[in-house]
């Protein structure tokens, strides 16, 4: 069973994921370690997973199958695990509790050689929508208190496999950075009697130098503060706390839209390794007024170094308006 | 002049540092990055760096010619300048300031092959002698808030230099997540009455599960929610809130166990790039009580991946008990 461990002096939690200890000899560097091979993600493979939980499927198909275009998977060595109870204890003056929790992989498409740039709109748009209705199912479950999706592309940013895919883990805990976040903008909310994401959307469209692209329903961005060169995020043009209260319509344009940002990405940066994460509120119905749901993307082009561990601040050797403008000028 | 940038949402900090400015086709996979060739570092090279802050010298060398065993220069692109005002202003709903501070590099050896875990003692204690006097030098400017030391060893651990160094930092905002430990261990000094550091030290000497070295003046540990696999604490036993307000000889004592740590990794993970940093208190006499001074060593063994960056929260593969007892067993 995972463990999740507080750290007495910051509150910090760690899950400490024993279905996949490593042992020394495990830290191989990475020329060592194998590409290409047997895909368990790859169409035809569906019994080398677990069985799904949620696939889009072409008409009749039974599951666990062939005739899919995405499906959404427990992951096999799960950080979190879904059985038992919490049983939160101390071990004299440490805090820990049962690591219990959802650990999914949204596999993005059946086809080992394309990319989340590369798809098809509709395919984006299902991905979107597999999002939307894990995040709808995992809150129901009463022990977990967030749901946090993302994904990452690419050796350097952390994918263990290949084929295209993204996860998705429910955990017991609102981690500490969003309600950092959500706090933040709420101080502001209270201050200023407006979203402080909005204002970013008022600000960045009149002054246009940050802006990379957008369509009716987002903007697309390089945030003032950028922690990392080509550091990017998509917001709603229209207020909405969470991910999973869109109209239909706009998982359509967030497709788009995110399509958009990665090809622009792939052109500038020759396809580069990347994390995204979607920033979403926990309570919905608690944040509705000053949290403003939205996609944060991080290609990887830099190292996090001694200082970033040391202080939370960030290095950016990339001026975030020089960025966005050969992002507006990638199409 | 680099320019310090604040997230309206977090009131996270940025370094945007336009003395380093990298354009797209900067960022270049590792592999085609040229290694060896020309050291600015080395012995004999002085005039190649910016003119030494400090250096200890053979009796008589004269400053920036051969004749030293530690040399600190200002760092030749540095992420912040030591001249000027900071200017704080605002850009509408933004806010920011020029980057004043320090960037300092501590060269630890004259010889370009050389590795601080195969240094004599003596070299390793004069590192950390350097260290302390750059700390007080650089505490009396009063526009600067925090000196950050660090250490990133290996590539991808983020040196850009192969040369063994280490650097300083000197920055005009005491980070948040400074401030955040800082807070974390008062909150627990008036909860408790005793510091949350003396109380690790006592409960991890008593258990030793997770003890890997010690001598008379330190303790090294993996910390109990340690965030990377091998994670690893050195505390001074004594309570001290700072590192430079240590007795003479317990750098000695310091030099002794981080030097026998570094060993212990190098041999248990294959000579592992690494970060280490110090986490001091910003402001001794007002922390005196509850803050304790240590070193913070990560080997860098796993990605921070989308998971990581969205919630603050880590996941760690290895068990802090198990990764100490292969570092115990390895002398």
């Amino acid at each position: 069973m995972p463990e999740l461990r507080k750290d007495p002096i910051h509150g910090r939690w760690v899950i400490i994921s024993t279905e996949r200890s490593r042992r020394p000899s495990d830290f191989a560097p990475e020329e060592k370690r194998s590409v290409g091979g047997f895909c368990p993600l790859c169409e035809g493979n569906e019994d080398r997973t677990p069985p799904e939980v949620l696939a889009f499927r072409y008409n009749g198909t039974p599951p666990n199958g062939p005739g899919w275009s995405v499906r959404v998977v427990p992951n096999k060595f799960p950080a979190l695990r879904i059985e038992g109870d919490l049983n939160r204890e101390g071990e004299g003056i440490y805090d820990k509790m049962n690591g219990i929790g959802a650990h999914e992989v949204v596999v993005e498409t059946p086809r080992h050689t394309e990319s989340l740039a590369t798809l098809p709109l509709n395919s984006v748009r299902d991905i979107l929508l597999a999002y939307r209705d894990r995040i709808v199912d995992l809150r129901r479950d009463k022990r977990l208190r967030y749901v946090l999706v993302f994904k990452n592309y690419g050796v350097a940013a952390g994918a263990s496999l290949e084929h295209s895919h993204s996860q998705i883990i429910a955990l017991p805990i609102v981690p500490r950075r969003v309600s950092e976040e959500i706090e933040g903008a709420k101080t502001y909310f209270h201050y200023k009697d407006r979203c402080v994401f909005c204002d970013i959307l008022h600000q960045e469209s009149r002054h246009r130098i940050r802006v990379i692209t957008e369509n009716d329903s987002f903007l697309s961005v390089a945030p003032f503060a950028s922690r990392f060169p080509f550091e990017t995020w998509i917001l709603p043009k229209t207020h909405c706390p969470s991910f999973e209260q869109m109209e239909p319509f706009q998982y359509e344009m967030a497709a788009q839209i995110l399509s958009d940002t990665l090809q622009r990405m792939h052109r500038v940066l020759s396809d580069p390794p990347y994390n995204y994460v979607i920033h979403t509120s926990s309570f919905p119905e608690l944040d509705r007024d000053h949290y403003h749901w939205h996609f944060e993307i991080m290609p990887k082009l830099t190292k996090v170094a001694g200082f970033e561990w040391g202080t939370g601040f960030y290095i950016n050797p990339t001026l975030p308006e020089e960025a966005a403008e050969y992002m507006r000028e990638a199409k």
